[in-house]
């Protein structure tokens, strides 16, 4: 049985502005290549042999930029699942599960938004994960942790249960900087990178398990739903009466049957334009000229930047939005961003 | 008999690019306060007591804009003198001197570029020189020098020949940094601030002794010009004619009675952007938002600037350009402007 790509493409985050915007959130965008990460979580899952075409949930708002991004790599086969609403990812992924074809069917839960370098090595995690999801279990991936990252979740791994799969000890959440530098030199952690799989009927009775009401609420949307060609509306009202969790604390916490593959796949979230540099990618040519610089990210979709005798620094310019911020500050966007969100709010 | 006000404005520099361009120079830009600099040294000498409406020298393509600025701020009454071609400063003069309605009038020469604070002792200053110039002096302003800058010319003064006036003993050009540092330790040398003071009369008999070929060529400029309202339009083949040169090297190092007024005047040639930052003006707050920031000259026409944690650099947006550089370190920009000229040049 073919494994169904789920891409998760809700997100709206704003730490890559002003690049990233809720009109154009990051994964819809190029920013670490050619293609945008949408684009790039979608070939990662391409071939025929292992994969069905992809289902993609999205705002609704998102719809038409996420049909014409895949049509723009010869992906028209796509199911769209619409959300109504934000509910976070569990109810998202309740939408997928319920509207795939055959209940038995894996699915590869994948946010869109973040950068795999090694597809091959992620193609061999999900295989390696396969035979114990068909027989029951949560699959999740660990990402190999380089460093005491507080930013991320981290998932303790116990013993291996199958060839490169592991079962699951728990689930910590953004640590400290003490104690993710305790986990990091444990050598049993490994970063939770958001990826999943499972079969279909066995999340649904995970939920059904563990919260009733949120598949109550993705049934009755999903009975009610509005379908034009591939893209399926879930039913509003219905929808929104679910409760909002994330999958982590809505399922994988709370299963018993819950493994890990540690995988090396070259993972980042680019959760920061320092993230960002660090894949060291192409420096932007056009409408850019430095003299004398080095160590800077330097972006711009219009308007011309030129330096001189600048380092270190973060240079980014959307539309009419300039970003200034030395490198290895990134995290201050969230400052500038919550100045302008409170400049913006109504008095 | 009242001084006639000559304002050279004719230059087109790059040095504060991207926001002076050859199509708006910089002393028809607000750089410096609510006015452009252009209308501030209008402003300087509008008492009726002592002066006569200006004379303004600029470009023909300036004639719009130098016109407006001058309206925008009540006087309507200047003359434009507009140059067909550049020919440099002693030309340029050479027409306002013709244009005099007495050829015994005063004519203060003043670019129209530079910031003067103190108005009262500039005022006090041009007093001071006024009784020897009327008796056939040629003077010149000698403006405090506060450090050994390489990037002006310097004035060593002799006796003093008058209250607070000393005779020019020599005209040294931009000299290296050694020089500078020997000259400031001198006591008696004052930077050449490249304004004037000399009757009409007299500056036109140094021109027939010292450049006759400067002074035919803008007499015919001017007999065959063309006026309309208070604009005269110099003949462009006659003008062309001249020699091209600077009042320094033309008339002012080679006449014998030259005297120089040492003046504290707060002057600033705006000479780069660091020069800017030095006359520390009120940070621009419509469209720029600084977060733990220091030491920054931010200046944007359009594009929203927002910085987190960056100190001391220039960050300058003009239309379509954005010029970041250390401060310090603008003095690059012509490095900026060069690779610019280059990539534009027809190959």
């Amino acid at each position: 049985m073919r494994i169904i790509p789920v891409i998760l493409s809700g997100g709206g985050g704003t730490r890559l502005w002003p690049m990233s915007t809720p009109e154009c959130p990051k994964q819809f965008q190029a920013l670490a290549g050619d293609q945008t990460m949408f684009q790039m979580t979608a070939e990662r899952t391409r071939d025929p042999n292992i994969f069905t075409p992809p289902m993609i949930v999205t705002g609704a708002a998102h719809a038409q930029i996420a049909g014409q991004q895949l049509n723009a790599i010869g992906i028209d086969t796509a199911t769209l699942l619409l959300e109504p609403c934000a509910r976070n990812t569990a109810p998202a992924i309740a939408l997928a599960a319920l509207a795939a074809e055959h209940p038995e069917a894996p699915l590869l839960v994948m946010p869109s938004d973040h950068v795999i370098a090694d597809t091959k090595a992620f193609l061999a995690a999900v295989d390696a994960a396969l035979p114990l999801v068909m027989a029951g279990w949560l699959a999740t991936f660990g990402i190999t942790a380089t460093s005491p990252e507080t930013g991320y979740g981290y998932i303790q791994m116990a013993d291996e249960i199958g060839a490169g799969v592991n079962r699951v000890a728990r689930f910590v959440e953004k640590p400290d900087a003490e104690k993710a530098a305790e986990m990091i030199a444990s050598g049993d952690h490994v970063w939770n990178g958001g990826i999943f799989l499972f079969r279909a009927d066995h999340y649904l009775a995970a939920l059904a398990e563990f919260s009733p009401a949120m598949l109550a609420a993705a049934k009755n949307a999903m009975e009610n739903a509005a379908r034009v060609d591939q893209k399926i509306y879930p039913d509003m009202d219905a929808f929104a009466a679910s409760p909002s969790d994330s999958i982590d604390y809505a399922v994988m916490e709370k299963a018993d049957k819950v493994a890990v593959v540690p995988a090396n796949i070259g993972w980042s979230d680019l959760g920061s334009w320092d993230a960002l540099y660090e894949l060291e990618q192409k420096p932007q040519l056009e409408n850019i000229l430095e003299i004398d610089g080095n160590g800077n990210l330097i972006r711009s979709d219009g308007i011309r930047i030129h330096t001189a005798g600048v380092e270190d620094m973060i240079i980014i310019a959307n539309g009419n939005d300039l970003l200034i911020v030395p490198r290895g500050k990134s995290q201050d966007v969230k400052k500038i961003v919550e100045a302008l969100q409170k400049k913006a709010a109504p008095k």
